[in-house]
This record gives C-alpha cells, sequence and structure tokens, in this order.
C-alpha cells in the first residue's frame, strides 16, 4: 500500500474512485497499470526515472504507434532528453558507422541504440576480441531476423497494448536471448569435449 | 597501486620478481593478468568472486580446453560450488525443459544456463509475452547459429587462450547483441512509421 500511495503521489498511477473521505476504489485498469509499473521496475529492473518516461509515453494517445514505439524503446535505455530517432555524428560513432557498413540497411543509425552499440564495440576491442566484419556478419542477419520476428507479433488495434508489448518484449527478451546463447555455447562445448 | 597490493594479497596475481626489500619487478605476464581482471570486473562487470573463480580455472592448465571452457563460463553467472554442466531436475526447471522440446538437439539441459533460462521465461511469463512455441523456434536456429560461429573463433594452441576468449566473449558480446537488436527495432519501427 505504501508503494500505491507513492505511485499515486508521483503521477504514475491514477487516483481511485472516492468511496468516502479516507477510503478510494481501484478497479482492473488501476491493476493492469500497477503490475506494468512493477514489470518494468522489478522484473526489468529499470529506474523510476525511466519507468515514469514510458508510462508517460503510454499516456500520449495522439501518437501513432511507431513514434511511440520509437520512443519508448528509447527511453528504455536513457534517462535523457535527447531526442530518439535522429541520425547521429558520425564522429562521435567510429565504431558503430564502420559496423553499419558491414551491416547494411537492416540496422539505421538511430539513437540511443547507436550510442549503446559504440560502447559494447569499444568493450570487445578493449579485451581484444573485436567485431570484426566476419563477425558482424554473422551476427546482422540472425539479430535482425529475430527483430522482424518479434516486432510482427505486435498487436495492431490498440497503440498502448502495441507499446507495452514492445518495451517489455525489448527488455525482458534480452535475458531469454543470453540464457539461450549461454545453453548453446555449454552444448556445443560438451559435444567437442 | 593500491589495486595490484590488494590482487597480489588475494592472490589473483603473482608476485613481481624482487629487486630490493621494498621494490619487485612486473612483466608483460603480469600486465597481461591486470587487463584481464579489468576486463573481468570493470568492462564485464563481474563480482570479484566469479572473478577469482575465473581465474582459478585459468590457472588449473592439466584440464581440456572443453571442460575449462564449460566450468568458466559456468562460473560466469554463478558464485556457487554447484557442479556445472550436470544435467538439472526436469521438475525444478518445468519453462525450460518445456522450451528445450522445441528447441531441438542443439540445446542441451544444462547448469546454470538452464537456471538463468528458466527465470527468464518466468519473467517473461508474468508480463503477458510468453516464450511460445512459434517465438523459441525463431530464436533457437539464430542463436544457436551465432554460437557455433563464435566458438569456431576459439583458439586451438592454447587452452588458457582459449578460455579467456570464451569467456570475455560471452560476457562482452551480450551488450553487443543487446545493442544490435535494438538498432534493428528502432529501424523496422522506423520503416513501419
Amino acid at each position: 500500500m505504501a508503494r500505491v500511495k507513492f505511485y499515486l503521489r508521483e503521477g504514475m498511477l491514477a487516483p481511485g474512485r472516492a468511496v468516502s473521505a479516507t477510503r478510494a476504489q481501484y478497479g482492473e485498469e488501476h491493476l493492469h497499470r500497477l503490475r506494468l509499473i512493477r514489470s518494468l521496475t522489478t522484473v526489468a529492473g529499470l529506474p523510476l526515472s525511466r519507468t515514469r518516461k514510458i508510462l508517460g509515453i503510454l499516456d500520449a494517445p495522439e501518437a501513432s504507434v511507431e513514434s511511440m514505439l520509437g520512443a519508448a524503446v528509447a527511453a528504455l535505455s536513457s534517462d535523457g532528453d535527447r531526442t530518439s530517432g535522429l541520425t547521429a555524428d558520425r564522429d562521435a560513432y567510429p565504431r558503430s558507422f564502420a559496423a553499419l557498413e558491414v551491416l547494411g540497411e537492416g540496422y539505421q543509425p538511430r539513437m540511443p541504440a547507436l550510442e549503446q552499440l559504440e560502447n559494447a564495440l569499444a568493450a570487445v576491442e578493449e579485451v581484444g576480441i573485436p567485431a570484426t566484419p566476419e563477425r558482424l556478419e554473422v551476427y546482422g542477419p540472425h539479430i535482425r531476423a529475430i527483430a522482424e520476428a518479434e516486432l510482427s507479433g505486435l498487436p495492431h488495434d490498440n497503440s498502448r497494448a502495441a507499446v507495452e508489448y514492445a518495451v517489455l518484449g525489448t527488455a525482458l527478451y534480452e535475458p531469454v536471448i543470453a540464457a539461450l546463447r549461454r545453453l548453446a555455447h555449454q552444448t556445443i562445448a560438451n559435444r567437442d569435449a
């Protein structure tokens, strides 16, 4: 209940219907919203600032599904006010732009994923396992095919549901993909043992 | 220097060659080890306990590359003493075993990736985007192909180098894969907008 009061105070949850001076009634929609907040914070591990931003996007129903989706996916990985989706400066992300040339049309330079990619590429370079063109040519089509299949499941009748699906799917399938990759590694290592 | 003393005290770094009562000389091998510790802790974000465990595996040169690899990949995600690679209890990991039936032979039930998978599958189920067989049939072959290509780059002449490659590659390519997936999502959402 302390959590609920906190979310109410923060404007993340709409007030219930007052039934007396000290009691309010909460309906199905409140429960759905509470579960969503919990999924984003506890399960996906997002900080409150990003959770609030994503809820704000869900509450702006005038936008198209696609623009909401872009903004919501951007909000997953950044607290900043930086406009998402903008084509980024080539000089600031040299590794990413070099990678994009190998990856082809399926990967456009969009923020903030481009910045994430730059940091990730710098880290593997630093430990001496750089993302060579050969490696990127393996990742590119497989990951692109996964992303296509994931977004083909997007509900089209309801933009709010579509954005919830995209945000939760993006954040919560990362651990699924990581676990499957490790399981495949262990299976291959064992086969070769 | 405080860090170096700490690693020496913890036995993670071998002592240098004493050149006087208060000074020691460190060579190329020490620098390599220091970079490795830094990659595991700072870049991959592993707790010290797991870093120490992985260093211990690297220091046991009698084992085969494959058994070292299995143990090292297991150490990445668990501090426990649980034997890695053991086939796990079906009842304790119901979602994972159901998923494995869909995924086929490329994914064997190995710990601890199986436990990671169970937790990840429970999380997506909870938010109403469960890993259906259709979804798993998309992930399975693509992730398996990525894992095969990654392990085909394993150095074969030196088991210590192979394990370093596998451990760093497993941990540090997760963010690369996540960033590429988000970039693909954003590209697709933008195309459809």
